[in-house]
């Protein structure tokens, strides 16, 4: 059988000066930047769902892709058949990663069981492609927000065999992903949150998901999978209100719980800015949280009220994020997931190419640039000496607790001087990015 | 010397046939409501900041608003005026509370000390004119965020210096609010927060926000100030990024600090609504995470990007908040403070009055539809029909962890069978409360 | 064979008692307001996509409603189905008027002419329901968005034969429209827009579009269809940018080609929200540039930054909208169209009557309101106060154009005064408005 | 006596290897870029408002900035040397352009005739500066929007005495515009829009707007003033609704009042944004309308929902904005005015050289990228291609006019013959876009 990618030549590192667009012009895996491959920083993956499950279809009409695995056989084999093609992608592409939901890689059964049947059945068959191809997984999850019976939600339903019919599908995820050596389980809390209050208890439903996650956590350790459990924040959708609206939220929840040991965040750029944050902001606080885990790369629309999931592009902002993850000290487990899709209107086979290549080699350029913000070491020199004060015997008498606060009042009153201000220099710390963008 | 509010009688309830504008309608202090009055259910408090500091200055503009405190004498004098139009305004509107800053009562000195002298003299002035008309104090707070030394940030700052200048105001403010018999005292971020991560480090200001904090907590309890310490949550005003964006934020800090017994939020509506949160949304997630301390109480505009602080007045929405407010048990030692201000071009005396009595007319009208929500019952009841599956045994061994994940996944591989999903009723329960909006 | 709506029994109006939430509280056809007939205020009508064809399939998963007429026969027989079960519904509540797509009401066939010809026998179909039951078409309009050969634009589109097989859709939906008696024809300008301006001619595109409105417009003419040509102004959605931003961006476009005395807007609430404007800023717009025509009745939700289409339901809200309408002299061949679905959770049959019933009566409640407003004459007297000046000798010389730029300058100088400001009490306005919502 | 700017040396040209914060980077006047001298391309203008004007002053508290002119002396006095510093500040940094409202340069003063003269004195000031320096006038404005005269509106307003006032600053403004060989001239609508419906008539407002540029119109022309007048649209500030919200809007009111061949519009990077569209959509709608006049260059925050005025800085997105700028044949008489101020943070003098030097290397990188844009073709080739069909005989056919609705709808009943969509190609597009981002 031909492969619907048949006229695509495996994507290969061809410099800067290409201008064949089906070539990488800066994503070069092996280039060693800051002591390792820019492979190893970046862990690219691709993502199973956008560009081998949607069909284009959007509020406003239906699919405008007309991929050969959509119809025309039975859901099995369908199944196979995108499988196949997925795999066939990944290795055009040569990103190492991927990541998939239950539901991407296996038709919905007419019985609980029979799900976990195709699902079971599937993950023999990507085990199979991952064994032929070197391909690696980065993370697995489950979909609990497509069918109808988790129109209310899964953990968070008011219903508890809604509940349980979720822990069957996250148990079966888990085993899955530990199975195919994922390195990273997400929950996406996908319809977990409310549309009205006026049919919602909001602190049981939070109880639940407590609950869902405590269960969660154990029968990882029990059947002894290492990767990186993982929450992924979102606002606004599907719900009115998503619970886990954006990471601050989500380690409140998880702190509540005693969960924020056992599961980090994984951040999505679209997300991030959809929940009133730039995507710097949400890593920077996972950061200094210590639940950073794992990123959605992608790019929203700043005019656009919704996840439009679009392949990132701009490589001064992708720098600006980069720069956070690297001074976090790297992702861990986690990786670069392209939760993105071409748009609807980009039906073609090399679309989802260019989709890939354009967001990889913009990814690459970041990278660079935020070697370059980190070996130049001046906005770190900057950064320390705006807080040089803190380093003093008083500063360190203040935060480690040794006065009060009428110690502190009483100190001023005597003193009796006032303190002024000084520049925040922001321009100047702008220009300097600008100029570690430039070649 | 003649009032700047002379021509305005004491506002007096008068029933809705009313047709004084200078009367109350519906505000009817010492009506039963749920079996307490509706004066103690509401707790209204005029703050002073907006309605005797403001000027009618905004970003584009200088003042509109010609008070005669504002100009013409030293300002010490002028303080003493504006406390006196204050009370004369409070005793003719007959609120039972008002709010302060330190530095809305008190002009800045020109050092620490005599910054600090000045408050002092006109806390004294202050407990003098409560003495004589019985007005109380609802909470103090200290203005962190005004002067130029607080640009970037007060306990937040990177320079320890101004940290403690912070110290003494908010010392000085403590004080003066148990001396004044004051119910709260109230944290609001002011510059807590940042414009840029290139001259931030998060992390750090996250812990100096906690130290104080801390400070602020045991220095309450050695004076013995028994009234609540509440934190108001706010996104993107002043800062770019502010610390306490939203309730589910702060919840999230003062877990992490150990501060999750001490303090509470005072949820602010047009704070909520520019966080991408409806006001009960704030409501109830603070009553879920046991952290309902108080209320500003006003409006943003749906079309616009921030904090317009309008008088509420629209008694369906201001309905849904009272009625989360009644069922967590109302608020304790809080209360509804209107954070608003009459709009720039409301010049004359006349519109101060207008912006609180059409508060507190749509306030008190939804009460009593809250009232009406509580005790016809039907919405309480359809919350218990539709999480009654949590009630089973069955599903109380679930919440209480008697059953692992793989206990529910087998589970439902054995009973193999699905779950319909039943109606969230969302129009019939939004009509029901339409009902209890009419008369 | 049996009704799917079998169990909900004739809406009636019933009085504000009435506990029956499946009976109308409010709306009373007959009742006279301001002289005319309620229902001819209103001119109610139910629109056939959302109700009738929306499966309940939103962004993140599947249908959730199962109606019978949606699987399980051929698709013109499912056609009739629907349509069976639509007027059953308008029967039902008692809306006197229904709108519809094309494509809402009979199957895309194989080629143009099969669904050409499914779409006149189904129009055949409308026409003896129509005659059977006595419901009025308010509008017609041809879905030129939700298949896929439309995913680049109708009229906009960059390739002509695509703007071809959108003049027939439009003629043929032209036609039908004339012989069910449609008061109106609606443009909705669908995917008439852009995702990237890389791939977009502006300019061009809004020449082809114009081309194609002029050929309605002569094609109306010509068939002798005297109903109403009305553009929808929608931004956002489904494209980045829709070229139908608002409805001064409509007028602009009108005014340019010379349409603007041949075709109006169809105002819809959650278009207007959406585009940063207030429902009544959208309405007084149009009142004031003379393009008023009809009416999608719903809301958005403010928090949200897509069209949700909900029921409207806040009296206070609508009884302005309706207080402009009434200013601008009501809708003429227009009317209220429930834009709206119910939420996907509200899966019962007896959910779609709430949503309207709801609708209808909030409407109902807020066109009293809106009575009130125009009875009392307070507002009015006091705009005119407001605008006094204007009236002057002085006023109308300046506005009749018989003073320059320098007679103005040259008298300010002469005269040399000031102008006080007055105050613009706009809270006292909005407590006399919720003066008027209370009963 | 010594200048405030006294430390900071002329900005030079030094090429992309210098460290010199204090110099261009990639600004290189006399470069040719397509033909023209780059600074001719550019045209950059410092605005007198942001840099010189305020104080740091933001809705939370009070000036940051201690500039030499802000106090100490008479009002004329500080006039003066803030004219004097301005100038020192324009040379220093070398743009060849500077744009001023009336009383940006002249304080108002205790009548109209004495705010008459103090302007009139000062712009004699501002012409001995030009001279001396050589700096010319981008273009001159009023500022009718600052004073509480002003509070409901200029020409706006309900009281035609302040019509008159404006009408005097506008005269005077034109006549100093003239007189100092300002090349443009840019009416701002300040407060010209509504806070509340209640109060507004719209229609009428609108008409007095009209009335005003017609007699601004007919005043230019009688005395010779041969530059383009200019509204800038913006939206949401000061006025909850502003009348020139965007472009599209600005469009259809000058067409409904035959002033579009009067009057261009002066485009705002961060007005696009805060009105829904990006900043090369408003351009490009500006081209299509024939009304691109002139350019505010700045950036706002896009999760924050004001104007904040920030110095542009990210390359891509200029570059977007500058292809736009050139493909529409470039600005005419119109220029880049850096409508942007330094966070109220960046105190030092310093920091005002920064921002201006971040952007104007910005711009000029943009440039360059613009330029590769179009020299390379590929975007155009691609263009060309899509929309090739209208080029043929039946295109043109259809946009000339000469085929019907009723003819396109036959031949497609005829031909019955279905159109399949093609890519739009938006990741290739952008990719080649990012090409062009590289060095
Ligand atoms: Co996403
Ligand atoms: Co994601
Ligand atoms: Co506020
Ligand atoms: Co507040
Ligand atoms: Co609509
Ligand atoms: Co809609
Ligand atoms: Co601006
Ligand atoms: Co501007």
């Amino acid at each position: 059988m031909s492969s619907y990618f048949q006229d695509i030549p495996p994507i290969r590192f061809a410099g800067a000066a290409s201008e064949d667009p089906l070539s990488f012009r800066h994503y070069d895996a092996d280039r060693l930047v800051l002591g390792r491959r820019m492979a190893d920083h970046l862990r690219f993956a691709v993502c199973y769902w956008h560009s081998f499950c949607w069909t284009g279809l959007d509020p406003f009409g239906g699919g405008t892709f007309e991929r050969p695995w959509f119809e025309g056989a039975a859901p099995m084999v369908l199944a196979e058949r995108k499988a196949q093609a997925a795999f066939d992608f990944f290795e055009r592409l040569g990103a190492p990663y991927y990541c998939f939901h239950d539901r991407d890689v296996a038709p919905e059964g007419a019985t609980p069981r029979e799900s976990h049947e195709n699902f079971l059945r599937m993950v023999d068959v990507l085990g199979e492609h991952q064994q032929r191809t070197g391909m690696k997984l980065l993370w697995g999850t489950a979909n609990l927000f497509s069918h109808r019976r988790f129109m209310s939600g899964a953990a968070t339903n008011p219903d508890p065999r809604i509940f349980e019919l979720a822990a069957l599908q996250v148990r079966d995820a888990l085993d899955a992903t530990l199975r195919l050596g994922g390195e990273n389980y997400v929950l996406w809390g996908g319809r977990e949150g409310y549309e009205t209050l006026l049919n919602t208890r909001v602190g049981q439903e939070l109880d639940q998901f407590a609950r869902f996650l405590h269960l969660v956590v154990e029968y990882k350790h029990r059947i002894g999978f290492t990767g990186t459990l993982l929450i992924e924040p979102k606002p606004r959708e599907p719900s009115k209100h998503q619970y886990d609206f954006d990471t601050a939220t989500v380690y409140g929840f998880l702190a509540r719980h005693g969960l924020d040991k056992e599961i980090k965040v994984n951040i999505e750029a679209n997300h991030a800015t959809l929940s009133g944050h730039s995507f710097e902001h949400e890593i920077a606080t996972a950061a200094a949280l210590g639940i950073l885990g794992s990123i959605d790369m992608n790019r929203g629309d700043p005019q656009l009220g919704w996840d439009t999931d679009q392949f990132p592009n701009n490589v001064p902002e992708l720098a600006l994020a980069l720069y956070h993850i690297l001074q976090a000290g790297g992702l861990g487990t986690g990786g670069l997931n392209f939760d993105a899709k071409v748009r609807r209107q980009s039906i073609d086979a090399a679309d989802l190419f260019h989709g890939h290549i354009g967001g990889m080699d913009a990814c690459a350029r970041a990278l660079l640039v935020a070697e370059k913000m980190i070996t130049d070491g001046r906005l770190q020199a900057a950064l320390a000496q705006r807080y040089a004060g803190w380093d003093s015997a008083r500063g360190q008498a203040i935060l480690g607790g040794q006065l009060t606060l009428a110690d502190l009042a009483d100190a001023v009153l005597q003193h009796n001087t006032d303190t002024a201000p000084v520049s925040g220099r922001q321009e100047y710390l702008e220009n300097l990015v600008n100029r570690f963008c430039e070649p």
